[in-house]
């Protein structure tokens, strides 16, 4: 049987990312804090759109926004097509929004030409996915299966200092309800997930293909806030053999550790290893002083739990040895991090028929970076995404994605789901 | 001929340190800025005090102060007891101040006792030795040679952003007169220049001696706002071979300086190179960003000037190895120094001759940091240092000169400035 399924509405789609843009800009790019103004403006305008279309809307207790159009068969479960609405600070508009808007686009589409999935199909619009905020993963997907740890409530948003439970109920949601383990999403009437979502890496387009299905969600291990400590001195008065350079001490721990990842990755595990933020202290550093501190966080991705272990224990030896060697000090704070995740085989057989029937290039491949894919996956949900090629990467003002592979992406997905029985 | 000299009057030193240390205390140390408030108090108390003493006092069109004794033959010109008022933030006490309130703590009790010096002596408290208020060496005893050069008037102070001549004239001085090259020193009518400061490294603690004479000063070569400019991007989405890690290239060049520092010592090359700042952009960086920017200051100091042209051209060479291996860019910014120097022979073997006399245990030592004698002895005045040890280091709130040591050094001092004809 051929479905013919309707082509999702790329009007609105060019119409819902520019609004958003312009409602959610800064000096320097998009910011839409998780639980901010500018996350509630997005889920506002979604909602707005959704009603609008004639499309049932309803938010969960941790302010999770589901937009339902029925099916055929309401007692099949619902299937979500979801994403994040939430951006890093200075960050660029297609990240997560990206997935909302094109389930938009397909259930308005759909409700307009009166085309009927086999069963209820929801975009879920999700809190609080990009950990910056508040630095704890996949915060709104983990609320939605009411699995969010009670403590996680109390930690506070960056920017501001006020926690988490805060934040929810000073935009009316439920953090009570949230602690208590109230759950919109569950896992025995969701037939499944698929997030569309831009690549974050310079794949795609590296090797020219518009769209990607994503076999599996790296997990991490995260110091967000650790700390090398030295001792201040100065520069020319302070011998060589006198000094504790946290500066030296961390630029070798960095260096040991690139090639740590140099070596694992040479004989063929999947990782990356980053050091995002290194700083001396800048109310007390100075060209003329030897450096007491350097801030240091470090973050490690990998498909495979045992690789993520083994380099957990590298960071322990490697920060013995510099502390040994220079006789400083390592406060790693506390330790984050996610596990990884398999997306579902038929879910990506189905998705890949779609594109191969839709003669849209694709190949398929990991994801690098985290989505609140994995929280459905962990959770028994069938899980899929499809990535969109992007230019100049993610997490800053200046991500491309191209609307011509934005709309193949979309029909792929709703092909792909509209087939779903 | 034995000369009976008075005794340093050490109770007003020790008054003078506790007036200093309540009037430019801030939360966390002592703060004299370069021609800020902190200095001018410290300039005012040493002037009232000379006054108070019955000695004259003058300054200078950029605002040094000299408090003067006339000797038996003013023809024979002035010696000079001199060091700086100025801290750095959040420094401590008595680096500069010891040598200005060593002089003063001297020529009040010589007037107090009527003791006249072979010619006169003067205590010269010097403006904006500290180069981390204004980015630039020697301001004030280079303005007092008249050698300050024209364009320095415009260096803007790091915390207020005025220019150099704005903060002179706010207090009264004469930033005009010092374009001019006004000049209050004359090195014909100098009979020589001695600074007493704290030892700002461990060798005295290290060796457990009060006292050293300097035999030179370091020169320097500094990058002071030098930046590394990579490419940002996610830090799970960015496979190894596509990175441009502004932080493993800083961490790879500051390993590679540090193995070159290490090959030139065990050469014996005299040396210190300090990365005293390292920093990725607060605005920008986060855990999950790889860094696409690094700030970074270079700061080398040797007694040789050959050292310093190896280590230019050292730092020029890995900055392209750099450069090349992770395809980034070294953005250096302004290059500025100081030329190493001699301290005066003669001088040298009349202050050993003092401590060998007075049985104060000494050693000779080349000073690592710069000081203003180093301005001395480039205009060809005879110029000598004394060291005080000195615990925890400088350039910090936790300096802690002794007394004691301070007083033996004094005492050197006095009897050598005491004979100089």
């Amino acid at each position: 049987m051929t479905v013919v399924v309707p082509e999702p509405d790329f009007q609105l789609a060019a119409r819902l990312f520019d609004t958003l843009a312009q409602k959610t800009c800064d000096t320097l790019g998009i910011t839409r804090a998780s639980y901010g103004e500018g996350e509630q403006a997005a889920h506002d305008l979604i909602a707005q759109t959704g009603r609008s279309a004639g499309l049932a809307t309803t938010t969960d207790v941790a302010g999770n926004l589901y937009v339902t159009l029925n099916g055929r068969d309401p007692e099949k479960g619902t299937f979500l097509i979801g994403s994040h609405l939430d951006s890093v600070p200075q960050g660029g508009n297609f990240d997560g929004a990206a997935g909302v808007i094109a389930g938009i686009a397909i259930l308005a589409s759909w409700k307009r030409a009166g085309f009927e999935p086999p069963g209820n199909v929801s975009v879920m619009a999700i809190r609080a996915e990009e950990s910056t905020w508040f630095p704890y993963s996949y915060v709104g997907s983990k609320a939605a299966f009411g699995i969010l740890p009670k403590a996680a409530l109390d930690i506070v948003r960056v920017d501001t200092g006020l926690t988490l439970a805060r934040h929810m109920a000073e935009l009316g949601f439920d953090p009570q309800a949230v602690a208590r383990g109230e759950a919109h999403c569950k896992p025995d009437r969701l037939r499944g997930y698929v997030e569309l979502h831009i690549e974050q890496g310079p794949v795609l387009v590296g090797q020219d293909i518009p769209i990607a299905l994503v076999t599996g969600i790296r997990g991490s291990f995260r110091y967000r806030d650790a700390r090398i400590l030295g001792e201040y001195g100065h520069s020319g008065a302070v011998p060589r053999v006198y000094r504790h350079d946290a500066v030296v001490a961390a630029a070798d721990f960095v260096m040991r550790l690139d090639r740590e990842w140099e070596r694992l990755e040479r004989e063929g595990e999947d990782l990356t290893i980053t050091i995002g933020k290194l700083f001396t202290d800048p109310a007390q550093h100075a060209f003329s002083k030897i450096a007491g501190e350097v801030g240091i966080c470090i973050d490690v991705r990998s498909h495979s739990k045992p690789t993520l272990a083994t380099v957990k224990a590298l960071v322990d030896t490697l920060s013995a040895e510099i502390c040994k060697k220079y006789d400083v000090r390592f406060e790693f704070g506390p330790l984050t991090g996610s596990e990884p995740a398999e997306m579902d085989c038929d879910l990506l057989a189905r998705f890949t028929a779609a594109a191969v029937e839709l003669n849209v290039p694709h190949i398929q491949m990991p994801s690098g970076a985290g989505h609140d894919a994995a929280v459905f996956a962990a959770a028994g949900v069938p899980a899929a995404m499809i990535f969109v090629r992007n230019q100049n990467g993610s997490h800053n003002p200046d991500e491309a994605m191209r609307m011509d592979d934005f709309e193949l992406a979309a029909r792929v997905m709703a092909r792909a789901v509209a087939g779903l029985s």
